[in-house]
């Protein structure tokens, strides 16, 4: 099979949205953008041993692929709307890519986003998403608006991805309702994209949590000029983790909490006087939003223990440079 | 040096576009669309080992990522305005990162390309740039547009990429001058954005020649369901692609001239009374513009020889999907 019949066959739908112009097949894809808003971009791009695994489910790929990059522009505020897909393959393995073109494509009808366009070259797998979206010109939520004295809070349940990853090295063992749950996080993560819209106005500054909480907490007090103060206790997580954090595996627990990757969370700052419309919003989007601590001066992370002691040293975030 | 610190030494500069509103260091980019404009998005990857070879210059390298891009915005007639970058590293070689971004910085800034997000990640060597450009409403040249009587047209010389790759690879050789020539169309590509530009309103469908001349105007008829007659003698080449032509290395000229790939010309129809427009237009995008056959009613693309004859069989187009 070519390229030109690979493209065809799994990736060429008819558009559903009027704003496709031109969509998969030509040079470009042409778009029609709407009245007042600002375009918001994004990329992510996931590489096999990397970000996943060989054998990894090719569906879930689909899904993910397409999610942590819904979850940037939800991080945004903004709509998320048209997608390009670029593609290096070992093979052409038609039953790998059927599958994978089906998590993307049903994920993507979810959110209403049109895949308009993309590439696919032979190469050590590599899966890159680009989204195209809006938000109302003047309202994306940047990371650089926090202000002492605001709330913290966070979307869903920290630490899922990091201990179903755990679970599955073998270095965790979990009862199978929770490692089926952890894993799904992992897999096939949800992106906040109706929260983050909701948020807008209400939301002094928002990130969403890809590298661990105080990583990504970091570059929202580094861009905002600010210091935060966390409460462990009210960090909010799943039955098996609240379990491991009390017991024998409490560091290991503490990790995948404070510094666990890909839980795909929205983490954000409001003023306090906005509590009520933050409850609206997590109503609106359909996820629960958990108050974690305030924005103080200065510019450090101190997150408190039970016992109100800053925890020290803290565990560190994932990152893709660093070294092992 | 971790995923951050790379971003902010080589990627991140201060925008020197008003329209970017949020640039590289938040979750997405936030641009202003200028008012009556649809937008334009293409996506390309390069792999090393496929699009290049592992030591290649990465100074090219930055320039070559972005130019195939620009071309893609080019063929559709479009002005291109913002990109992303997505990067795979096997190492974080920070002198290889400093020249791939000068080279994808000058190219940039040529065209008044800002560069407004992007991703890294450890892996086998992987570019990918996302392109976003405009184009005003309704004007974009696609693919579909052409009409049986209608001339075709392309913009500098074929083949000289191809030649030039045959050359490093010792299956060829040339004289210094011819050389250095060929091997910098393979490296530095130049986009033909100001000639794509020029011909909205006067092309009735074009693309770019990426893959090889016969290849593409494959895609162009397809799309606009007709067929094409081409004058070998009329495609424009350097003089060592013609002089081959006409001695023993026949065979290795026309595969160069007719099915070579990496050119990144612009191909193009457009009805006869257009003729002085077009010629216009080449001034304008400074870039010369060839007159090389007709499209015809039907399918099929005939190149008829010296003689008039059809050359049968024609050389293969490049397809990076098939078999060897």
């Amino acid at each position: 099979m070519n390229e030109f019949e690979l493209i065809d066959r799994h990736f060429r739908r008819e558009a559903r949205d009027a704003s496709v112009r031109v969509g998969v097949g030509d040079d470009a894809a042409v778009l029609a953008p709407s009245a007042g808003a600002e375009l918001v971009l994004a990329v992510d791009m996931m590489v096999e041993g990397r970000h996943f695994l060989p054998g990894a489910d090719p569906e879930a790929l689909g899904h993910k692929v397409l999610a942590v990059n819904l979850s940037d522009l939800a991080a945004m505020g903004a709509r998320p709307r048209w997608a390009l897909l670029a593609l290096a393959l070992p093979d052409d393995d038609d039953a790998w890519l059927a599958a994978f073109s089906r998590g993307l494509h049903a994920l993507a009808g979810e959110h209403g986003v049109e895949l308009v366009g993309g590439d696919t070259t032979r190469g050590p797998r590599n899966l890159c998403v680009t989204i195209a979206g809006e938000v109302p010109e003047g309202q994306a939520i940047r990371r650089g608006g926090a202000n002492a004295g605001d709330d913290l809070w966070v979307s869903g349940t920290l630490g899922d991805a990091m201990l179903g990853l755990a679970a599955l090295e073998g270095r965790v063992t979990l009862d199978a309702q929770s490692l089926a749950d952890c894993v799904a996080r992992l897999a096939r993560p949800a992106p906040r994209v109706a929260l983050g819209s909701a948020l807008r106005g209400v939301a002094s500054a928002m990130l969403d949590v890809s590298d661990g909480l105080t990583g990504d907490l970091g570059h929202l007090c580094a861009a905002s000029r600010v210091g935060a103060d966390i409460d462990l206790a009210a960090i909010p997580r799943c039955g098996a983790l609240d379990r491991m954090l009390r017991g024998e595996a409490r560091a290991a627990a503490l990790a995948a909490l404070v510094a666990g990757g890909d839980d795909y969370e929205l983490l954000f700052a409001a003023p306090v006087a906005n509590r009520e419309r933050v409850a609206a919003a997590g109503r609106a989007g359909g996820v629960a939003v958990t108050r974690i601590g305030r924005i103080v001066v200065g510019s450090g992370i101190a997150v408190r223990d039970e016992c109100g002691v800053p925890i020290d040293p803290l565990p560190r975030a994932f990152d893709h440079f660093a070294t092992a």
